[in-house]
Parts: structure tokens; sequence; C-alpha cells
């Protein structure tokens, strides 16, 4: 046994060396060829595999798969293309196809204008037997019929036209024009120079880049041969070969595998993998810069040497493989080969998308630069409007901003005796707006009312009452140190603290935002509904009616208990009434009006949540399969128009008078008393210009946190914005529109979150999926300044709107609340992380950061931004909501303690780190890695690992293959 | 050029040679030790990979990965188990691995009874320079740390326990005591025989099959070897080697690979290689039955010739792929080894499932043949009941059935002035259920009343009232003689018919009855909530109200408006009501009760809706991931009883008068003047007793087709039935049971499709998934009498249970009426191909019938389907509706009709073959097959094809490969 296994052993070893001696020089041979960085980028590859067909006692080519970049095979019986797939191979193909290149004729830059010609020469090339050669031609020059097309019926005219076309004969053509000529005549009836009409109109060739080149594979089974013919040429020149193509496309590359009988399954096979080969981008670079025959061979065993095993026992051969959503990039694998391009890549990956934040120390330092980087964009920032999609989000934000401009504008109005109302808060709005979007550092940010402001007016205006000082003064120059403030902070490059805001405070702010968001919607909702019914004064004779009912036996509790039912909240109040005062308040109601209350209350709640639920699954609607893709992303970016015409057309139907939304109509000041130009002196005493520096400081503080964690989170890395942020800019006009505003009198402005996140979400881009079976990749954000403008001199203009914007109903308006609080959620690690408590480990979904971080750590790390959270939205619910910008901070601190809990590596994965920090984590990364190289532990950047491991596979030995066979004992 | 391209053609020749060297021999050695057939088939493997770290300076084995089937790694970050993977490997660990095998030590069956004795015999086995030993031996006894446990803080007690142990020491045992003590013991401190009790806590042990085994790869670098070290141990006696394995299950195989250092990355992959490998159903037979080296080697080719390769442009290496939901069958991968167990195979599938239908024209021969089919499953058919899920389908489908029984109860008793009311039909359905259940050939079907017989005994009892004729007597006559044609139909094996009863009738049948069961449970929800505010008088109080208000100005239109909205199918009638009609009936009733209308119809609604919604959610709550699979499973199995019973809650919470279930409460027959026994003679002329035989004749046919094709939707494959069909022995229990209801004046009953499949639905089972990642499978329906004889019996005592009933609302019931209609029209092929016209081709999903029939053909049968339907639906709405079941005759000549327009080969992949054109088709295909072989053409059956060119490439050399490269010119 031993004497045997020895043997055997060398036997082995024979084979082990026989594949190191294929794989070792490949990649020296491919670096020597690929190595070239100067080369221009070679063409995009499509692949036609045709097979040969006996249809009806004739031979003909038919077009049986195609690769763009996946593989669409041609269902025979349902006449149509397959989905996209990945292309599974077997291993047998690959090895058989590596031995048909290393067997058959390589025809490299052959020098050829017409089929008939190039099929010649691959014949003559020499491994066939003569009397083969005119059989092989005469196959070769069957037409070929693809599958977009009818059988085709063409006339005899086409005959014989490719040879009078191609002029210059050359040597070796008139060789092969010893093939006799009726064998040529009757093949040619499809095969001319000019693109035939089939394959102009075919839409598939929009699927194609421009630049494309072909390659085609012809594979089939003929009688008279008995060894397989092999061919592979390569064209001097792309040449479009007539019908041997779908597309009009220039063909490059020709693989022809004619063989015996009986094994067409296998010569498909083979096929379908030099298809797939010719559709990789590191093989087709190969085979474009192939010098030789050897060359070849060494790019096929680069290919295996990368492929991925599936074994058989756990994956069913049979299953087509959805394209994944993204691919390694062809410069990575190449990238193999050439050392410095590496080099230079990481380089520029470090680059762009930078906060900016260059402390150099200069007065005015970061402004200047954000000036700088925002100036050469300045008038793609106006031209990158131009597409539909920015139409619907105009429209989109328009809505959200005059509802929000009439809410805070009715609440500025109620807090203020009038002095800003509804009128003031229309004109700072678009005021505001306009300026800012024309000006700021990032124009994608919507400026509004918030709520803190508001609640400082509030305060504001309670004390200047009692303390009989004159309100819009005094506001007036809180309003100049504010803007005073804001500048000293602009030009002290202050804004650097947004550095520390991370992931961790900006999910804590977002949120809370956004629940703000929905439970305003819903409460506002229910108060309209509420108020209406009040107003209108009919509730009071439903109930009458009920009271009087609930005389008769038996049924008071029922009445009783669906009052309570339909106006759950104001139900309380009404049933405390004793019957008396109800009648007294009824009665004499009964016959005046007759508003149906309850039915209102109802129809309201069906215009709201069918507003946002039309809105949700109308978005939705662009994932779904039904109709064609441009039509399902249409509806999906009108999702929000379509949703609000439906319900403002329910509701013109139905004719109830559910609350509506009115504008003011007049241009005047809503207080009749005070003008449009607030005088800074005379009515206050002077010290007071001095003192309002205290509470201006607080107003700097808000409208500073406000802003920049509204900019953090729209700069976010996510959106993959391109033109850099400007968070200088930005608080330098917000601080001169507090001042400006405040000389107007009307109320000042800072970045809205929840509204800015939907103005992004409602312009973001895809990429057209090219190539078919492609995943449209998400580019990033339409920026521009132009929506952003059109919206506020919308708001402004929408004065003389009224007589169209008073037929929409509120509720529908809160529906558009509701959508953009609920949507602003979306996409925040933070959910995804709490419904992880409730999943079992092994349904979890498989998160990068689960991998990396042990679950305890992340439920811990989600615990404390839930108790944040809480903790947040109890101070906002009371009066301390003043300074609840200033909450954000705290979260800063909280995250800063964190440090003390979590280990950086932990933290990297669930949050960013912080600055100083940074530095630090890099070192212990170092460190670390260092001692896993030495530890030999397995990492999991495989990218890393992969370019390591390929490299010494590829240019050292192999590692166990090296080692002899001890002696026995 | 040409003489370097020919010696590089010799070159390659070389290596394809090498290549086909290792790969003929290797099925052959294959098939001898795989062909015995009488073995035993080899125990399930367990893999666990553990790899060598340095944790403080100390030596251990950690655990990285475990495979039962599919991979499982272990997060070092994550401290946790990812999600099962198919394991995707690198073709070159694979090369590697097979190179370690040929140079490594093998060591099959070895004697061995602890760790350190066969890791004592794996270094002395000689390939190891004999200074080096000692050290490979102290790094193998090292600890092994597992995933599922805190590091090991063991006492020393543990040292040299195993010594002490394993008594009996071979001379070879001895030979291994060589190595010193002192590094033995100090590596033992976790090496004990007794599993340990981390080991049998561990809850992993569950998902491994009970006669598993187990194989351990360690895989390591270390400083000390320059080669590196590899051994394949396989034991004579499967041993459990104390903590070597996280679970207590013996090993059986071990793997060891010690390298240098630098290449642990490399070294993990030649590990996971393996443990790939192990777990190949294929390989691992070969590693149990391999007889030396070379029969591995030749398991790993033979898997090499079988592994899928993706190409590496086109996925990426990252992405952990899912599990399949299927994978090939290990018995289909190993009958390629031996010939005549695939011949069994094709044997056996070809049987069971079949209809039974064998015409042996004997008397009654499928009526005996049934009995014969159902007797040996009577015991099972009771026993198979006890399971949990049961009780959901028992409450399911008796809320159903009373539903169902006081709805026909209550039109019987209109249409036959309570001949036969809600009490007969409670009582009927009881006992027709009851025997059914009992003797039926397919308890799973579920008797009621259906349409077309209400009609019947309408017509029926109008005859006889305008002739003066003894209803009930005639009707006993017509179910006699109905009963006897029966009982003919059977003993003539009629049922044959359902032969032709195809997926189209099916398909076609089944949509419209489910069309009914929803819009029948629309409409009795509306006319439900309409009619209790009839009968309770206040509609018009609301309406004289809404009246009154009407001559106030302005509001008219808002009201009417109004009102159409919350009552719009009767708004109409009311509305043509003058003023004064209205003034004169609602005006004397102000004030006598007040019962909300609109609001009782809102809260149905809110009722039928949300049972509805609630149901088909929970439903779907199998498919979340959130909280344990066994949690979800109950829920979704018990979703139609919690919604019941919360909103039968909600319901009673706000104490509405929504109209509730009632159910007599007397045991008396609804028509005071009838007895329950009705007397054959005596009340009609006796040429009634004979002419009855005619209106039977219909009957017999209605209730023929009825039965008949609810068993076939019943019996359908897809349902997996193991206890076969009965349709003689139903039809016969019909005729007899039809009989005894005639003699009870009791209605008649017959199969009902939706409540049927309801109750398939409600008792399909799923496999527990073994293996961590494998997907449960559909295992097929708990098939007993049981669940059906406890709905009826219920039924039947449910007169005495109408304390509890009548909590129920209606609402509620119709609401589980609409589910099951919904739910019935689930998974029928007919609505994915309706579907498919609103999609664009590219987003239509890859049904295997468009791979194979056209989409105009594909169109064109689902529009054929469509106008069917809709002429159905157009028929069951007038008076013809009696002659209903017979349409189904209809349907049938529809589809032997399409036999014209579509070739047996599109109607093969679109619905079934007809009897006799199923021999043609059979013929058919065969020539197609020979005509397709001999052209070549792509067969997509790939099984055959596959195995096909296995066989061919193994046995045969390459089709390439073999041939020489020709002379040159």
């Amino acid at each position: 046994l031993w004497q045997r296994l020895g043997q055997q052993t060398k036997n082995g070893k024979t084979c082990s060396q026989c594949w190191v001696l294929f794989v070792s020089p490949a990649a020296e041979r491919l670096r020597y060829i690929l190595g070239d960085e100067d080369d221009a980028p070679t063409p995009t590859l499509f692949t036609e595999m045709d097979t040969l067909q006996h249809e009806g006692g004739e031979l003909e080519w038919r077009e049986s798969a195609r690769w763009v970049k996946f593989e669409e095979k041609v269902e025979e019986g349902g006449e149509r293309w397959s989905k996209p797939h990945v292309s599974t191979l077997s291993l047998h193909s690959l090895f058989e196809l590596r031995t048909c290149l290393q067997t058959g004729s390589i025809l490299l830059d052959l020098e050829g204008y017409s089929l008939p010609q190039i099929v010649g020469k691959c014949v003559e090339d020499g491994l066939l037997a003569p009397e083969l050669r005119e059989k092989v031609v005469f196959v070769l020059l069957r037409k070929h019929r693809h599958q977009t097309k009818k059988p085709i019926h063409r006339s005899l005219a086409d005959i014989g036209k490719s040879s009078s076309t191609s002029e210059s004969k050359t040597r070796r053509e008139r060789l092969c024009s010893c093939v006799p000529d009726h064998s040529q005549s009757r093949s040619m009836n499809d095969i001319s120079d000019a693109p035939s009409t089939d394959q102009l109109k075919n839409k598939f060739m929009k699927k194609i880049p421009r630049d494309a080149e072909a390659s085609n594979v012809l594979v089939g089974e003929v009688d008279f041969l008995e060894k397989p013919f092999v061919a592979f040429v390569r064209l001097a020149q792309a040449t479009t070969l007539g019908g041997l193509t779908e597309v009009p496309v220039p063909t490059r590359f020709l693989f022809v595998l004619l063989g015996p009988q009986g094994k067409s399954k296998s010569y498909n096979e083979i096929g379908r993998a030099i298809a797939t080969l010719m559709v990789d981008d590191l093989f087709s670079d190969v085979a474009y810069k192939a010098r030789d025959r050897e060359d070849l061979i060494a790019g096929i065993d680069e290919f295996l040497d990368e492929v991925i095993v599936l074994p058989p026992g756990e994956w069913d051969p049979k299953i087509r493989i959805e394209p994944p959503k993204k691919v390694p990039s062809a410069d990575m694998r190449k990238s193999v080969f050439s050392l410095n391009e590496l080099g230079q890549m990481n380089g520029t990956a470090g680059g762009g998308g930078g906060s900016g934040e260059s402390l150099d120390g200069r007065f005015c330092g970061g402004l200047f630069l954000d000036i700088k980087r925002k100036l050469p964009w300045l008038l793609s920032d106006f031209y990158d409007a131009f597409h539909i999609q920015s139409i619907s989000a105009v429209l989109f934000i328009y809505l959200g901003c005059i509802t929000n401009a009439i809410t805070f504008g009715g609440l500025l109005g109620d807090a203020t005796d009038n002095y800003q109302g509804v009128m003031e808060s229309f004109l700072g709005t678009a005021l505001a707006g306009v300026v800012f979007c024309c000006f700021g550092g990032q124009p994608l940010i919507i400026l509004s009312s918030t709520g803190p402001i508001l609640i400082f007016e509030k305060l504001l205006y309670e004390f200047s009452k009692s303390n009989s000082i004159d309100y819009m003064e005094l506001r007036l120059w809180i309003g100049l140190h504010s803007c005073f403030q804001c500048l000293v902070l602009v030009a002290t490059d202050a804004s650097y603290i947004i550095k520390y805001i991370t992931r961790f405070t900006e999910e804590g702010f977002s949120s809370l935002i956004s629940f703000i968001f929905i439970s305003d919607a819903i409460k506002k909702m229910h108060k309209s509904s509420a108020c209406s019914g009040i107003e209108s004064r009919t509730l009071p004779l439903t109930l009458l009616k009920l009271l009087e009912c609930s005389e008769s036996p038996g049924s008071s509790c029922n009445t009783s208990s669906f009052y309570k039912y339909t106006l759950n909240g104001t139900a309380l109040d009404w049933s405390q009434l004793s019957k008396k005062e109800c009648l007294k308040y009824g009665g004499s109601l009964v016959g005046n009006s007759c508003k149906y209350v309850p039915d209102l209350a109802l129809m309201s709640f069906i215009l709201f949540f069918g507003t946002y639920s039309m809105t949700i699954t109308l978005k939705k609607f662009k994932f779904s399969r039904y109709f064609p893709t441009k039509l399902r992303k249409l509806i999906s970016d009108f999702s929000i128009f379509m949703s609000i015409m439906t319900f403002v057309g329910l509701d013109m139907l139905m004719g109830l008078q559910t609350p509506k939304l009115i504008v003011p109509t007049e241009f005047k000041p809503t207080r009749s008393g005070r003008g449009w130009i607030v005088k800074p002196f005379g009515k206050n005493p002077w010290w007071m210009y001095l003192a309002s520096f205290v509470p201006a400081l607080l107003v700097t503080i808000l409208i500073f946190m406000d802003q920049q964690i509204s900019a953090v989170i729209v700069n976010r890395k996510e959106n993959k914005l391109k033109k850099g942020c400007g968070y200088h800019l930005d608080l330098f006009w917000v601080g001169i529109l507090m001042a400006t505003c405040s000389f107007l009198g009307l109320p000042w402005y800072v970045a809205a979150t929840v509204i800015s996140i939907a103005h992004i979400d409602s312009l973001k881009m895809e990429s057209e999926s090219s190539a078919p079976g492609e995943q449209p990749q998400f580019l990033g954000v339409r920026e521009q300044r132009l929506t952003g403008i059109l919206v506020f001199v919308l708001t402004g203009v929408s004065i003389f709107l009224a007589p169209v914007l008073q037929f929409i109903p509120m509720p529908v308006l809160y529906g558009v609340f509701l959508y953009m609080g609920v949507a602003s959620l979306g996409g925040i690690q933070f959910w995804d992380r709490i419904k992880l408590f409730l999943m079992p480990l092994k349904h979890q979904p498989d998160f990068t950061y689960l991998r990396h971080v042990p679950l305890r750590k992340v439920h811990l790390f989600t615990l404390v931004q839930i108790i944040c959270l809480a903790v947040l939205w109890i101070l906002k619910s009371t009066v301390a909501a003043i300074v609840f910008p200033v909450m954000i901070l705290g979260l800063m601190v909280v995250r800063k303690m964190l440090d003390l809990v979590f280990s950086q590596h932990d933290l990297a994965w669930l949050d960013d780190i912080l600055p100083e920090k940074d530095k630090k984590k890099k070192e212990d990364e170092k460190k670390k890695k260092d001692r896993k190289k030495s530890k030999g532990q397995d990492d999991d950047s495989n990218e890393e690992v992969r370019k390591m491991s390929l490299c010494t596979l590829i240019h050292r030995e192999y590692p166990i293959p090296s080692f002899e066979p001890h002696a026995h004992d």
C-alpha cells in the first residue's frame, strides 16, 4: 500500500505542477499586456451566441443567447428572451474551452471586411483537411435568424452584394475565393455590409453602449466532421458583417466551434463559456490586447483563478441567479496587474465628499472656502434642475411649505396678537426661502419657522406686554444682535462643531423631529375636524337628539358609547354637560343648520388617511412589476401630486364642508396697526438695545443648532451630494435673513429638517440601468437652486392663487404632513436596530454591523438612543421646549460619554468616530492589523486579503504544492 | 509564430491530458465503491472547523465555522453565528486541497479511542521530521473553544483523565507515547471521553440528525514548520473525543492542516473546502467507503466535475448566498453510479397519487377499489388528527359551517314557507357532515347546501303550491330517485368523467365559486347593516331630520350627498319618497327608538373589514422575521380565531346592537305543521312517484357535477394528498344522504368548494427545517376524519351553544366568509396569468410555462378562461343558475375545443392533457425528442442531459481534448 501511495503522490505532483505551470506565468503575461496604463479603455463587448439548427431540411444559425453584461437566453418554446441572469457555467466547459483555444485556430488582428472573406481565412488556417474546408465554409455562411425577427424571406437581390462592396481584395482573400462560388452565393442572402432594417429597428440597441463592439459565438454540430473545428478571430478593425449580429454593432471577435454530432449540449456549454468570458471585464481586455494564443490562455487561467464555486449539493444548477445589486468593479480586478494604478485609486477614494472643515485659522476662512467651493457650480445649479422630477418636487415641497406657513402663521398670530400673522408668515417664508436658495451654501435646505422659535416669540410677547415694552422694537434688536452673533460664529469657523454631530445625534434628532411631525399631523387633523364641528354649531344638535333619545329605555348606553366612539377626544367635555344645558344650547339651533358633524369627521379621516396611504402606495409602485418602468417612475415621482388631486376631487364630489385651506388674499399686515417696516429707535428705553444681547444669545444658540444639525442631515454621506456643503455660508445667510426679517417684522427662519429631507427625497436620481439585468444605482440628488427658488416664489404668489387653493381640504394637507414625517423616518439605522429587539437571533437580517459588533452591544447602543429620545420627547412637551435645540448639545455630550462604554471599534460600526478619537482609532486599527497579521487571524475585509492572496498565489509558488513528500519510515 | 503556436499547442495538450487522466478513472472508482446497493446509508456528517489562535500568548483552537448542510461562520466581532449560507469556494482552494490529499497522510479506518492516541498515529505516519513531531502533537492537543462557550477555565483536575480511561494500549499507541509526557498532559485539560456539560447543554444538538457523526477540520499556522503538515483520518469507530466538537457527536473524520506562517487565509479556505466536501452527500459517501487515497481524490474530482461556476465579473464573492428552496437530491446524483437504482426510481415516480380510475368493467369496481384504498388508513384517519393545528381548523370551519347553515336555512325558510328552515339546516348539516366525514372517500370535503339546490327547492315549492301538490312528499320521491340514479352512476364508474376535468375547468369553477363567495359576503354584509336599520325603524328618523333640514337654504345638497355616501345602495329608494310620506312615516317615530343607523353601518363595516384584514395580516405573519418561529406558526394557525375573538370583543366593548348570530334554541321543526319524518305515500297521486324521476335527473346532474369538481379541486396534485381519493365512495354517500335527508325533510347536501379548500388550507403541514438554512417543505395535509366530524358534531350541538354564539356579530362572520373566498383564490395559476397582461415583457416573473409557451398563446388561453368566467357569472345571475353545475360540462366542452387551437405541447404546460390525447402526446414528445437529438437542439430538461453529459464526459475521453492538432500548411 505504501508503495502505491507513494506512486500516487508522485502522479499527483505531476498534475499539481502542471496546474502551477499554467497559473504562474499567466499573471506575468497579463501584467505585461494589461500593465500599460495609457492605453485607451477597450470598448464594451456585446456577445451573441448562435447555434446551428436544421429547419425544414435547411441549415441556419439561430440566436440562442446574448450577453451585454448578464446572460439572456432564448426560450425556445416561449419564443422570448429569458430574464437576464448570472451565467452559471460548469467547470468542464471552461476546461474544454481552454483546450479548444489551445488547439484551434487563433487569428489575431485579421484584416477582414466581409464574412465570406473572414471565414475563408479561418478554414485556410491549416487545421482542417482540404476536402472539409468547403463544407465548413458552406455551413458558416448559412443565414442567421435572430430572436427579434420573424423568419427571413429576403429576396435574392441581396446576393453577392457584399462581394461588390469590398473592393480591395488582398492576396488572402483571393485564396479564400478558391471556395466554389455556388456555396458562397447560396449562403449570402443574409450577409451584407449595410445594417438591415431589422437590425436598425431593434430596440435592444439602446441597452448597448454607443462604442460597443460585438463578439459572435457560433457553435453547432455537423455530420461531416470527425474532429471539432475551432477558430477564434480578432479583426483588426471592427466591421459590420451583415446580418450576423442582431443589432447594427460592428463585430470584433468571432468564435467558431463546429464539431461532430451528438455533443450539442457540450458545444453549447463551451459557447456559453467563451461568451461569458468575452463580456468579462478582465478577459475582454486580455482579448483585445492579446499578442498570441498563450495570452488568451493566460486570460482564461486568470478567470479560473477568480471564479466562485458553488458546491453541487448546496445549489441547484437549474436556478437562474438574479443579477446582484453590485458587482466588483473591473478596475479593482485590473488593479492587481498595475500596482501604481491601485495607489491612485486609494488616493481618490480618500478625497471628495469631506465636510471641508480645514481650520486654517484665517478670519472667515471657512466662509471663503464655502464660497470658493460653491462658485464653480453656480451655472449648473440652475440647468441641473431641468427634469420632470423637479416639477413634482416643487409641487410637493410647495404644498408642505404653505401648510407650514399657515400653521405657524396661525399659531404666531395667536401668540403675538397678530403682530405676526399668516400674511407675515407667507411673506417671510417666501423672502427668506428665495434668498437662501439663491445664495445659501446648501440650497437643498428648506427654511421654515420651527417650534422653538415659536415658543420664544410667545414668551417674548408676553414679557413685552406685561412690562409695557414695545414688542416689535425689542424683537428687532434681538434679531440684530443675533445676526451679529451668527456672523461672529461664521467668522470664527464655529461650524467646526458639526464634526461632533455623529450618526447617534443625527438619528436622535431626526427621529424626534419626524415624531413631532407625525404627532402634529394627527393632532392638527383631530383638532381641525373637532373644531369645524364646534364652529358650525351642529354638534349640540346631534347631542340634543342623543340626549332626547337617552330618555327612552334601553338605548342610552348605546348612544353614549357611540358618541364616544366617533368623537373620542372631545366626548368627555360634552357628555359632562347636563341635559338642560344641552337642551338650551342645542334647542335654539334645531333647524338652523344641519351639517352632519360625525360624518364630516369621518370624511376628514378618509381624506387624511387616504392621502397618506395612497401616497405611500404609489411611492412603492416603482418597485412593482406592472406597467413599463418609465410610467412607474413617473407615477412614483408624482405620487403626492396624484394623491392630493384624487382626494381634493373626492372632496369636491362629496361637497362636504370639510375645513379648507384659506390663504390671505390681500397684501397687508395682519394687524392693522403695524406697517411693513419696524423702526429701530424711539419706543423702548436705550438700555434695552444693549440688554437684548442676552435673549439674542439664546436665539443664536437655537438657530445655530437647529440650522447645523439639519444641514448635517441633509449633507449626510448616504445622499451622495457632489457639490459639497457650506455650513458657514448657510449660517451667514441665516444671520443676514434674521436681521432683514426683524426689520420687516416677519418671523425668523431656520432650516426645517423634515421638509428638507422630503426635498432631497423628491430629487433623488437613479441610473438608467444600461445592461439588461443591471440594477439601477442611486446616483445622488439633483443638487440645484431652482426647485427651492420656485417653491418660495410660489409661496409668495400664493396670495393670488387663493381661488385655486381654497379647494384643498386641510385633512389632505395633514395627510401630506403625515407622509413627510413617516418618509423621513425611512432609511434610519436606528429603526433597524429597534426591530432587532423583536427578532430571534437566527432571523435577524445580515447587517454588516451585526457581523462585527456583539448583539448585546448593539442593543445597549439602541437602548441609549431610545432613552435619549424619550427624554427629549418629554422635554419638548414642557415649556423647556425653548431650549430644545440645545438638547442636541446634550445628545452630543451623551455620545461623548459613550466613548467610555463602547470600544472605538464598536462605535465605528454603529456610529462615527469623534474627531480626536479618529487618530487614535486609526492607530489602534493599525496596531490591531499588525497583530492580526502576525496571529494569522481570519480578516473579514475581503478586499485586501483577496488581493493579497491573489498576488501571493500568482507570484509565488503554491503554498501546498511546493512541499515534497517525505520519505517513508 | 506558427512554430511557437504549435509548441504551445503541444504544451496545452500535456496539460489537458493530465486533466483527463485524473478525471476519467475517477468515475470508474466511484462506481466501484458506491455501486453496492445493499450498503446501509452512511450517517449524516456534522463538520466543525477550528482554527489555531494565539490568545494571550497561549495557543488554542477556536471554532470558526460549522456545517450541517450549509455553512455557518463565526462572526469574530459579532460573537455570533452567521446566517446559514451556501459555501462559496474558490477554485484555488479546491485544487490546493486536492494536492493536500495527494501528499499528506491518509489514515483510513484508524483504531483510535482518544485524541492523543490518534494525533500520535498521525504524526507517526512518517511524513514529518522526527524533531517536529513533538511540537505538532503539542499544538494539536491544545484545548478547543467553541462559539457557544465562554472561555474555558477548567480545573487541572481533568488533567490526565483520558490517559487513565483508555486502558487497552495497543502497540501503536505505545509508540505514540514516546512523545514526552509533559506536552501531552499540558494539553489534555479539555480532552476527555465523556461529553462535557457544555456539549450536552448545547441546543444546537436538535438541529443535527440523531445518527450523525462529526468530522473535525483543524487548520492553523505555526512558526516551527517549513512545509505544511496534512493528515486525513477516518476512524474505524466513531468516537467522542472530549471537547473536540461543540456537540456530543462522535467524531469519524479528522482533517488537520498545519502550515508555515503567513498563509492563514489560504489554509482557512482549504479548511472550508474540505468541510464543504465532507457535508456533500456524494463525497461523504466516498469518504466513508474509500479504500485508499485515490478514492478520495476521485471523490474530489467528481465533486469538481459537478460544481457550478460563477464568473467573477457577474457576481460579488462577498455576497453570502441564501440557501435555495430546493437542492438536487443526493439520490439523483448518486444514481449515476448505479444504473439499476435509477431505473427503480423512475418506476416509483410514475406510481402514487393517481386517481385510481382503473376501469376494469366490474360492477361497482370503482367503489370497491375506493374502499380497498381507504380501509388501510382507517386508524390513522383518527390519530393523525392529534395536533394543535386541528383545533384551529375545527373552529374555523365550524364558524364557516354555521354561518352557511344559518344563511341557507334562512333562505330556504323564505323559499319554502319554513318547510325547511334554520333548524332543519343545522340538523341536516350536522347529520350529513358526520356521516360523510365518517365514511366518505375524501373526508376533507365539507358538505353544505349550495346555490343551485336552493333555486331548485324554490322552484319546486312554487310549482307544488300552485298545483296543490304536497311539497314534502314530492321532494321525498325526487330524493329517492336521485339517490337511485347516484347509485347507478357509482355502479357504472361514471366518475371516470373527472379525467376530463383539467386545470382549465378547475380554475374556472373555483374562481367563480370564490367570486360568488366574496360577492355574497359583501352583499350579505350590506343587506344586514341596511336591514337592521330598517327593522329597527330608525332610518326614517334620520331621513326625517335630513328632509327637514333640506328646507333651510344652502345645505340641502350636502345632506343628500352625505346620505348617498353612507347608505349608497338603498339611498335611491328612500330619496324617492316624497317629503310628506317621509314625515308621516318618520314623524310618528320620533323619540320612540333611536339606534344610530349610519354608525351601526360604519361599525358593521369596521367589524367586517377588520376581521378580514386582521386574518389576512396574521396569516402572513408566519413569514415575518419577528418572534420565534413556533410562536409565529401558532399565530398564523390561529389567525382566524384570534381575529374573531378580537372583533367580537370590540363589538361587546362598543355595545352597539349590531346584527348578531341567532341560532334556534329549541329542538323542533321550523314549521309547526310538519313532523320529523316525511311519509312517502298518501298525499300525492301515484303517477307522481314515477314522474318525479324527471326532476330527479336534473338534481342528480347538479349533485354529480358539483360534488365531483369539488372533489377534484380538493384532490389536486398540489395538495400532496397521500391517502388517495374516493370519487365513487363520495358519490355513494352523497346519494345515500340524499335519500335520508328527503325522509327527514332536511335540505340536500353536496361538497362545498370554498369551505373544503379552507379546510385543507387550515390543515397544511410543513416540515420542521432540520439543517440550519434548509427551507421548510410543504409536506401535505393532515388527512383525517376527526376535524370534519368534530365540526359537524359542534354544528349539531350549536342549538345548546346559543348563549355563547349570540355574542358573535354577523359582520364578523361575513368577514370570515370574505377571507375564505379570497384565500381560496390564492395559488391559482389563472391569476398569475391575468397579472401578466399588465406586466411588460421583461418584468414578467420566470414562470416555467413562459419558458415553453409563447406569450401570445398564454394570453389567448387566459382570455378564453376570462370569457368563460364572465359567461358563467352572467348565467348564474339569471334563473339559469339552476343548471349552473351543468355549465361545468360546458367548460369541459370548451376545453375540448381548445385542442383544436392549441398544440398539445402548449396545453401540457398551461393545462393538463385530456385522456385520449395523452397517448398521442407521449408519442409526439418521443418523436420530437428524437428529432431534437438529431438536430442537436438545446434541450431544457437539464436532468437528462446533465446525466448524459456526465457519463459521456467521465467514461469517454473528453470530446475536445481528444482531437489532435492538424499539420500546418
